[in-house]
């Protein structure tokens, strides 16, 4: 087989970055090692900056985003029992957010993918990139025998290469195209945090029309949504705590001490539908590109969850890609391909940045000593108190600009 | 002896305080320990915000600092050989700040103080503060014998009381009015840095006509000045250093790499006539209030010296108790009073994170990772490309309000 671009991975990043190329008549392949029904049922994040909305409407993808998704024009910071309004468009100059599930832009990229784009292939486990270096890049993969072209049923799959203009490794935090970058090339910059998120997904009407991140003494808290109907919330939790450690209502009773207010606030309970930990990390794996093998997305780096910017920040890197290619065409310059990893990095840093800041704001870390906690309430009372200092934060929250 | 208002210390807080009591008609008496050339030539801080410059031209001690002073409207961040200039007045709406050294303003504020105001007593060592909780608080203290009244040379000194209405403790962060507040009362918030700064004063004319804060993988150094012919530096060293392990020309050559541009610039070197190096240290007392006893500057509160805060904060501290005292004489009421230590405390915890995050901002821990110094670097970055975030920092650096 044989394409301009090799994808590896159906995430959102693979799968936007398959219909960019399409929009830009560039022709790619997307391998996936997973089945389309595991892909459309994935559980992350849901909400999309700006940007990232106006991306997924300019490519054609966002009709079904645009009649369902949830706009919110601010977030709710809640500390020392009181509320504090951050109003994005008011302070940005008119950006907002999208509270649209990651699952549900995968399954409408599939669909588009499938209806109108090139292959697309389920039951694809990319073995290895190589010849990064080389003009002619290759992905070396097994399919699954069950699907396999020559439909030998109980076959072990058998291994296949697609050869490439460009490889595009969109597969994740555990994917293999990482790995073809030389470890005498590669730096490494990580941070783990000592605890993690407890969420739940739960069958009744959110308790507030917008996300509220409550710092409290017992812990952060986040109320999130996936619908009018679903409520989406999260505890601190120590790390390595279990979801089995937590019954229900014992959920509920601490989601109700950390979200008390001064006023008549009340959170709403209802059937949980389902209840996972999420680990907090911050990783940047530097250089983004090599040779003509680019990574994006998780492959390239990971954000803690505070502030929702994973799926964003893989956005960025497919249109960065995506504008950079169609420039070659266009002009014959590779100065913009040759500038990947440069200019994703430059966007990647401010979002680890914030995602860092917005999760020591919020979060109580053990051992943390009298005085911090004191600086966080100060920091938090910064926002609330200072124009300026909320502008910054919305600015983050809503997006840096794509490039 | 007896007085409306006993002030313990003669820096800039307790100065500053009998001026502004003395202008409204209030009279105080100051006890200081040393002598008045040891207080005139205390070397400290040289920064003062918009709003203490205001305060001091107010209370008619602003002549010589208007004439001498050097009016800055901006600072310099330099980082990985880039520079980047905040802008003070465009980002704040006007607000700058003058370079004028606090011993300037002590020698200001005494020679107004023995010319038009009350009794400024040097030589006169406060002991304890008793009776906070009564209507007549009092100051046990001991005088020198070679000063004393009585005028006996030789005597060893003798114990005296001054009866007030209200105690002001401006003794700094090891004077003795905060011990009257009993233990059981008082919460310390603290936080210690495992490095110092080795400080020069060189008779130089300044390399940079506005403050140089320079962010280096070998640590931080400062670039400030005292007057268009004499410079002070600063170089981030380990917690422990003498001044002596230093040669002068070492220093030099130290602030040069840390210094370094891309560009032209240079880094004048002159004779150094000072060495000195200054601990960092976060301490904040609560409460600032027991019964009649009133904290204000260092002995309530220390900021490590990055940002310039210490100065600054003590004359927010003794505005506010000037103005509540006169609000009650004005209307009866204590209610300003009494909310003294909270109205202190709001402030006084911006300056606090303000300081806090300028000095993590820019010096070099030990034990960084490779992920602390590019989140470093993209905070200083952020504030480089972000009016929000610039505005945020100026705001912290020109000053919080008063009230």
């Amino acid at each position: 087989m044989r394409t301009t671009v090799g994808i590896i991975g159906a995430g959102p990043a693979g799968l936007l970055l398959a219909r960019l190329l399409r929009n830009a008549g560039i022709d790619s392949v997307v391998l996936e090692s997973r089945d389309r029904a595991y892909v459309e049922r994935r559980q992350r994040a849901g909400i999309l900056e700006q940007g990232t909305a106006d991306v997924l409407r300019a490519a054609g993808a966002g009709e079904r985003m645009d009649r369902e998704g949830l706009r919110h024009d601010g977030i709710e910071l809640r500390f020392e029992r009181e509320r504090h309004r951050v109003d994005f468009p008011a302070s940005t100059g008119g950006s907002s957010v999208l509270v649209y599930a990651q699952t549900e832009v995968c399954k409408d990229l599939i669909a588009l993918q499938l209806k109108e784009g090139g292959p697309l292939l389920f039951g694809a486990e990319a073995l290895a990139v190589e010849g990064a270096l080389t003009d002619r890049p290759r992905i070396r993969f097994r399919r699954e025998g069950h699907e396999g072209h020559d439909g030998d049923e109980g076959d072990d799959g058998h291994e296949d290469v697609l050869d490439c203009d460009y490889v595009v490794g969109c597969d994740g935090f555990r994917g293999v195209a990482r790995k073809a970058v030389p470890a005498g090339l590669s730096h490494v910059f990580e941070r783990t945090y000592p605890f993690g998120w407890l969420g739940i997904l739960a069958d009744v009407a959110p308790s507030h029309d917008e996300l509220v991140y409550a710092r409290h003494d017992r812990g952060f808290a986040l109320l999130s949504m996936r619908s009018p109907a679903v409520s989406r919330l999260y505890l601190q939790v120590p790390e390595g705590t279990e979801a089995g450690e937590w019954a229900d209502e014992e959920i509920w009773d601490e989601l109700e001490r950390r979200f008390e207010t001064g006023d008549a606030w009340r959170l709403e309970r209802g059937p949980v539908t389902s209840k996972s930990v999420t680990p907090m990390r911050s990783y940047v794996h530097e250089p983004m590109r090599y040779g003509r093998l680019f990574l994006a997305g998780d492959a390239a780096h990971i954000v803690p969850p505070t502030g929702a910017k994973g799926l964003n920040l893989a956005v960025g890197d497919v249109v960065t890609f995506a504008r950079a290619l169609t420039h070659l065409g266009d002009t014959g310059s590779a100065e913009r391909l040759d500038a990947y990893s440069e200019t994703c990095l430059r966007r990647v840093w401010q979002a680890e940045r914030f995602s860092y800041d917005m999760t020591t704001l919020l979060h109580r870390a053990p051992g943390a000593t009298a005085f911090d906690d004191r600086i966080q309430l100060a920091r938090l009372r910064r926002v609330a108190t200072s124009r300026a200092a909320e502008t910054d934060l919305a600015e983050g929250y809503t997006g840096f600009p794509l490039e």
